[in-house]
């Protein structure tokens, strides 16, 4: 059964049920205000590349959650159309934090900024993404 | 024991084996030449977002892996220093491809574009990338 | 009075008549196709920046003219959201040339490849746009 | 004759003597501190695309302009290799201010974010880029 798609709680809910992806790398959305998300990620083996250190990609895919949540606070599927990610610094250990917010939204575009943090607060990545806003409503189901 | 950083072979091996998110994504690096490579991921319930799409952060992660393939054939290690995606079209079942052809490479910089195919040769999304190149060489290990 | 939207000669006379910065800074769309179009520049002075290098605003801006004028051979009107770009080479005197391609095109978006290139052909610079298409004609008006 | 390379002061009087573009299209560097720096520029026709509204290539230049006097803040010169830019609202009239703030330097490589606003006070674009660092100090000369 469907829940109202406004409720908040259950975006973040579903999120972190049915995005497989997510599921798959630990990663945990913990916080969704209308426009904003936070994402976190605890190092684990599994996210390194060659050499030990956090895989561009699975920080790259920590940012897109905190991002794909903060853009479907409003009720509607919004889909990405774009992203860019700076490499700061190097990650080998510890929790990532991923906060996303947004910075200009219209019925037909979004476009938001996330930062990614270590655990003494260093950004060690700046993302920029735009999503396409569909009508559909969004598809939420109970867990 | 070290084999030759020149080795296009064990810098493929290398990626296959050391690679954990690689691995942990059922990614592999199929074909490397200098300043090339290709990489395929067959899409699996793992790779999905929430509505059974892949996931963009699947398919970023794909694309960076023929990327950092590409870029690590110089026998010097290469450092992703910023990424753009932009994706075209949905994926939902299949192989994709990631192809990273070198646009540029000075001895501290390498640019590089990756375009993503689906099995019909679709495009699904485009990677424009850029590394810095250390002057350590690849730690090329046995696998 | 308007001519139909259709006409791709329109359109490149558009940009070359209508466009205020691409006159200021003497950039000429040159060539237009369904979804590709070929811009120039001959560096001048009033290109540089201050140590007598081709500026990155104006080789962006002569990639962003034929990236325009790809996006709206379509008859309707395509607002640029999202542009990337990464500089591969100096350039210092002759005629740039941008190439934009389409790389896909939706009723609502469309993305873009460009590749900048200076007399000797090499890449000076690689783009990557993406244009919200609204539904409103192109204003073309007689020159 | 050469001033000190540290002096502030004479980073922004250099880019508004010697940066040609910047002079071009009215561009002034109104600000400079370590790592930090603000451009203005008030809309005139020449700015204009076909349709009356703020070229997107001459909002990326303002935020190029900040960007390149912020990351030549430290003595030596900085290099742009990679820009991204997303545009959030169209500027017709008035005057626009980029504000660049460094997220990260290394001594090989630097990282900015832009804010491009408008006198409304309302973000019109974000820009994100990275400049590469050479050794070589300024090339700061008496305007």
């Amino acid at each position: 059964m469907s829940k109202p798609a406004g409720d908040l709680e259950t975006v973040r809910a579903y999120f972190n049920t049915h995005d497989q992806l997510a599921r798959q790398l630990g990663i945990e959305v913990v916080e969704v205000a209308p426009g904003r998300a936070r994402a976190r990620m605890r190092l684990e083996q599994k996210h390194y590349n060659g050499v030990s250190v956090a895989h561009g990609g699975a920080i790259f895919t920590l940012a897109d959650l905190a991002f794909a949540a903060a853009s479907n606070t409003h009720g509607t599927v919004a889909l990405a159309i774009n992203a860019n990610i700076s490499y700061l610094k190097a990650a080998t250990a510890g929790v990532l934090t991923a906060e996303a917010e947004e910075l200009c939204l219209t019925p037909k575009l979004g476009t938001y900024s996330v930062r990614i943090i270590n655990e003494e607060q260093e950004t060690i990545a700046v993302f920029q993404g735009t999503v396409y806003r569909k009508k559909d409503p969004l598809p939420l189901r109970e867990g």
